[in-house]
Parts: C-alpha cells; sequence; structure tokens
C-alpha cells in the first residue's frame, strides 16, 4: 500500500492505494475521522452512497469491518442523474434517516458517484466529513483527489458544485477487478497525462509496463495509480483553487471537453475524449516547437498504446465551436495546456483560432484513418 | 458611517453600516471585490439576486452608480421559495446570461435572499464572489453576516447550504424606511439578544433610546445597528463554523424556533420567536441562578418595550418536543444558551427535560396573560 499527502490551506488529508483496504475500511475511516461510536454509545449515522451495480458486486467486502450497518443509499447509474434533483432526494433521505451534523458520508463508486457525494456532504446541514472510496481507475486517480465536486445544469456539466475535500481516500486495487476494460483503458488517459505534464519517469514505466497494466498486474497497477495520485495531490496542495499551476491538469481538456459535448456524452468516455484532446493538444505543441516531432511521436504512440481511442466522424469546425463553451475560459480568454517536453506543462492564453483548428484537424484525421 | 472588520481562517471582509450606501454601491464594490471591469474591455457580468418589491422600490438608487447595468434576477418573496429548485433556476439563468468565474452576485433583499444568493454564489461553478446589500433590520444585524448561506429542505429550514463569506456587506440605513414596522421591532429582538449575551452597554441604550430606535431616527438606528454588527463580527470571527463560542448566538433561538415550527413558519416572525424564545431562556437562567430576579425583570421589559410579541394559545409540551428536532443538537445532546448577568452568556448540556417544560410554561403564561 502506498499513502500520499495532500496538504492545501483548507484541508489535510491522505490517499491510501493498494490492496485489501474494502475490507478494512472502518477501523481507516476511524482514523481519518474520528470515532464512529458516539460519547454516549449511539453511533454517529454513516451514509455510504453507491450505485445499485458497486452494491451488489461489493456490499459484502465493504460491510466486513464495520460494527453497525450504514445506511446505503443509491444513486442509479449514469450521467443523468448527475443533477440538483437527485442531491435533493438524497439530501431528504439523509434528514429522515437521523443524519446530523455529526454523520458521516462515504461516496463508494465512480466519479459520477464521488462528485455527488462529495456535494452532497459539502451542503448537508453546511457541510459534514466524506470519505472517497473510489470504484473506478479513472475516479482513483482523478476526481476522487482535490476537493472538486459538483453536478450538472441542463446548461452545462459541473456547473454547480463546490470545493470540499475528502477526510480520505481509499483507493482499492482490487475492485477494479470488475471494471469493464474499456473503462480501464480510459482511466488510464489520466495516468497518462500526468506523466507527459509533471513525471518523465512515469512516461516511462507506463511505456515499458503496459502489458502487466493492461493486464491489471496489482504491482503494476499500484505503481500507475499511486504516482498519478502522487502528481495530482502535489499540484492540488500547491494551487488548491486552480489560480495557477492546477490548470495544467486540464492538458488534453479543452478539446476533450468539446468532443463529449458534441457527441452528447455517450458515445465518448471522458478518458478517451481526453485521450483524443491530448492528441490535438501535442500537435499545437509540436506546431509551437514545446514538443519536437520525436517526443509527439513518443507521447502519441503511448496513448494508442493504452488505447483503442473511439473512431470519430466530426467537423473540425464544431468541435472547435465547443471549445468557446469551456467554463475555464475566464471572460472569454481562451486558455490551453501545453506539454514542454516530456515532463512539463505551461499555459499559454494567445492560441489562435487556426492554430486551434489545425490541432483539430490533425487529431481527427488520425480519429478517422485508424481502421 | 462605521466600519466593522471580519477576520475568519477562511475570509476577511468589512461591514459597512450608514446612510447613503445604496447610491455609491459600484465604487465601494470595486473597492471589495476588484474591479468590475474587464481587462480587455468587457465588464464582469454582474447580478443582482432581489425581491420584486424591493427592486421596485429602490431599483432607482441602486443603479444611480453602476456603469453597465447589472443582470436582474428576482426571487418572489416568502419562505416556500427557499428551496433547492430556485437555487436551480437561478444558476440556470446565470449560466444563459452569460455568467462565468469572474462574475459578481449581489443579494439585495431580506435574509431570504440573502441566504439564498450567498447559496448560489457559493455553488455557482464552484463559488464566486457576493456582497450582501440587506434590506431588512433583521438581515443586516444578522443574517448578512457570518457567512451561512442555504436553503429549506421539505423536512427542516436550512438543512441544505454552506459557509460562503461575502466579499463586504453594506447596510444602509436609509432602506430601512421602507420597512413595515412589525418587521423592524421583531428585528431588534437580535439586538436585544446581542446586547443580553455579549454587550451590557448595548443595553442600556436600547432602553434609554427606545423611541428614538422605533422612530427610525438614522443616528439611534445606526449605532443599534452597528454595534449589534460589531457583536456578531467579533463572535464569528472567533469561532467561524460554530464549534463554540459562536453558539452563544442561539440565545432564545431553541425555544424560538420549536415555536416557529409548531406555529408554521407564517403567523409569527423569526425575531418575534427569539424574543419570546428569550423569555423561556431567562425563566431558565433565573431558577438556576446565572441572572437574578431583578435582572430577569429588567431584561423581560427590555424585550417588551420592542413588541409587542404576538400572542400565543399552545400546549407547553408540544413546544418542549419540537426542540428535539432542532439540528444545533449534536447527536441528541440538549445544548442550551443561557445568559450569564447582563452582557455575558454560555452553553449548558444538562437541562433537563422538567426545567424546559417550566420555562416553556411560564413563557406561554406571559403570551396569553398579555391582554
Amino acid at each position: 500500500m502506498q499513502t500520499i499527502r495532500v496538504d492545501t490551506p483548507s484541508a489535510r488529508y491522505e490517499v491510501f492505494a493498494g490492496s485489501g483496504l474494502l475490507e478494512t475500511l472502518a477501523p481507516r475511516m476511524e482514523r481519518a475521522v474520528g470515532r464512529l461510536a458516539h460519547p454516549e454509545g449511539r453511533g454517529r449515522r454513516i451514509f455510504v452512497l453507491t450505485s445499485p451495480a458497486i452494491w451488489a458486486l461489493w456490499s459484502g467486502s465493504f460491510l466486513r469491518s464495520f460494527a453497525e450497518e450504514p445506511m446505503v443509499l443509491f444513486l442509479p447509474a449514469g450521467e443523468k442523474h448527475k443533477n440538483l434533483r437527485s442531491v435533493e432526494q438524497l439530501l431528504r433521505e439523509m434528514v429522515r434517516g437521523g443524519g446530523d451534523r455529526g454523520s458521516v458520508l462515504v461516496a463508494f463508486g465512480g466519479g459520477i458517484v464521488g462528485d455527488v457525494g462529495g456535494f452532497v456532504a459539502s451542503i448537508f446541514m453546511r457541510g459534514i466529513p466524506y470519505v472517497q472510496v473510489p470504484t473506478t481507475f479513472l475516479a482513483q486517480v482523478d476526481s476522487s483527489v482535490g476537493g472538486k465536486v459538483g453536478v450538472n445544469l441542463r446548461e452545462g456539466k459541473n456547473l454547480a458544485g463546490s470545493f470540499h475535500h475528502p477526510h480520505a481516500v481509499f483507493a482499492d486495487i482490487g475492485v477494479l477487478g470488475t471494471l469493464p476494460d474499456r473503462e480501464l483503458r480510459a482511466g488510464l488517459m489520466e495516468s497518462v497525462k500526468a506523466g507527459i505534464i509533471r513525471d518523465r519517469a512515469l512516461v516511462r514505466f507506463m511505456e515499458e509496463h503496459a502489458d502487466a497494466a493492461l493486464a491489471r498486474e496489482p504491482k503494476a497497477l499500484e505503481r500507475v495509480i499511486a504516482t498519478s495520485i502522487r502528481m495530482k495531490a502535489g499540484v492540488v496542495s500547491k494551487d488548491e483553487r486552480e489560480s495557477g499551476l492546477r490548470m495544467i491538469l486540464n492538458f488534453g481538456h479543452t478539446v476533450g471537453h468539446a468532443l463529449e459535448q458534441v457527441t452528447g456524452y455517450t458515445a465518448v468516455l471522458h478518458g478517451e475524449a481526453v485521450g483524443w484532446g491530448m492528441v490535438a493538444a501535442l500537435e499545437l505543441a509540436r506546431r509551437r516547437g514545446t514538443i519536437s516531432g520525436t517526443q509527439m511521436e513518443r507521447l502519441e504512440l503511448l496513448i494508442h498504446r493504452y488505447g483503442p481511442l473511439p473512431e470519430l466522424n466530426l467537423r473540425a469546425a464544431k468541435v472547435v465551436a465547443a471549445t468557446g463553451a469551456d467554463k475555464k475560459n475566464i471572460g472569454g480568454v481562451r486558455r490551453f495546456v501545453l506539454p514542454v517536453g516530456i515532463g512539463d506543462a505551461g499555459v499559454v492564453e494567445d492560441v489562435t483560432r487556426a492554430e486551434l483548428e489545425a490541432a483539430v484537424e490533425y487529431m481527427l484525421a488520425r480519429a478517422k484513418a485508424r481502421d
């Protein structure tokens, strides 16, 4: 098991990555949030937010270490339930279930469960502690760390939310055993991203151990996951609110979000969209000379090694237009994250429409030419 | 004009109390939240959340100092609109109105507008700056300061919310000119509370200047308002999250909330319920000996001086039962704020049901006997 510390101005907590965490959750949670038993003997109310599918697979392991059974709340799978209506329903269930300010919430599921659960915890009686027990690769390396929680509005993704850090994150490698292969591969794109922007050694490790990671060998997975989390934890610790450094985490995301939007958030997984978004960003970086042609080739190969990425049949103009709606554009300024060599990145604000179009066209050509 | 500083671990801001603030709002806001004009010339989007009634009366004064007209959002009057549905609607209007992370919200109205506006600001794109321009006495001395924002669930009041401090509060005495007399008197109960728990000199001032304050003489009102805010700002600065000292602000509120609940939140104004709640708490304190009989008489007289408080025809058992549902009871412990002499207060946890019943019965007898 590896332990990664997150240390921001507003919170300090640990992320644990390894095997066997799920079966020993209660004592570990207790160390993070304080005694689960109430001074007067009554237990603190513990709520578990999860999806029906995850609970069907893992409730036995989850419950093993709890003396008193937690109250289970379900969020149906799918982005369409990540909204304020679900939040309201969950808050009301918690009140009716005896929740108070001393209650604790466990978000046990993928990124959507984590985002909704963290947001519910952030506003239930003005905030209660929560812990993340992410069950997808993507949630383990990305969304469970950093304190960004929230839901979608009809006008766009993640437009309502807050910053609310978990008291701890338990990334259990074992639960990835039931993850569909496509989701694993999509999740690994965030690790590829982590390497490209911040960790040259991770890029090399992922090149050399691609077979082991894709075969879910625990040692390889633990190394990739822990290293990715460590990268994100380091960035978040230095820049909690995304005023500067944290923006580099958006590498591949400007075009990635645009792809998700124009494909309606269903055909393409987030990680896959980021994979293609990174290809576009690499091409833009190559044209600007912040990476060489050789580096470009090497990194594109790495991305496809963890593919296949889905085919795209889109017009470049449509994708470019969709980047304009990205909320990362403060007051309309088009910020863009570009890699600088391998293992470093910077934010530029002067990307022209023509540059962006050329990069998107390159990406779309690759996305069509594959077969 | 008086300036009061709030200084908590998570925020630092100023509260301004005086005349003529509304007409000069834009430059004052600019000092608090930074330039309203955008670096590239486009202005930052400014949203004003208000009620139709307030806007009809005060839009002229409000708009006088703004170069670019802000976008006005309306929240219909009444507690029944203080819910997540209103929040969702407002968030969506802001997205459609071009809001981004650089936008600013002004909550211009009473306590409900402040609570909803602050909450909307706290979750719009994970948080944007907001300023409070409270238009009722109660909102000026109480709800606009301290960062507690939120909405009701069907199961109870203020169950969904967050801590999100304004960048500044502008308490303009002038706007109180159109406030109904009953609301002014109810609001003044929070100032009576401020004096009893923390400021002996305020108690004396309010005794000696009751006529002037009730006649809305600006000098008397400014003094009462600024002193009340200073009390609350001091407490909030020392204990932002209500782990200790801040609880004393709940003096009169345990029984007060119960009264609001059993009367359905419509017959009795919040301040009136707190007025009666203070009478019950004073009686409990007198029985315990933390205040003398003479002090009790003096303080009860002060409360009624700012009355009349509404008649109550209730059974004590029902009121006592309703106190149990108060969310201030962490894990079922019954905390209670008791005055210690005049100008000091403490929190006790060992109040028995019998003590509480006796105090509520005393209060109900007074509430019946008045006429």
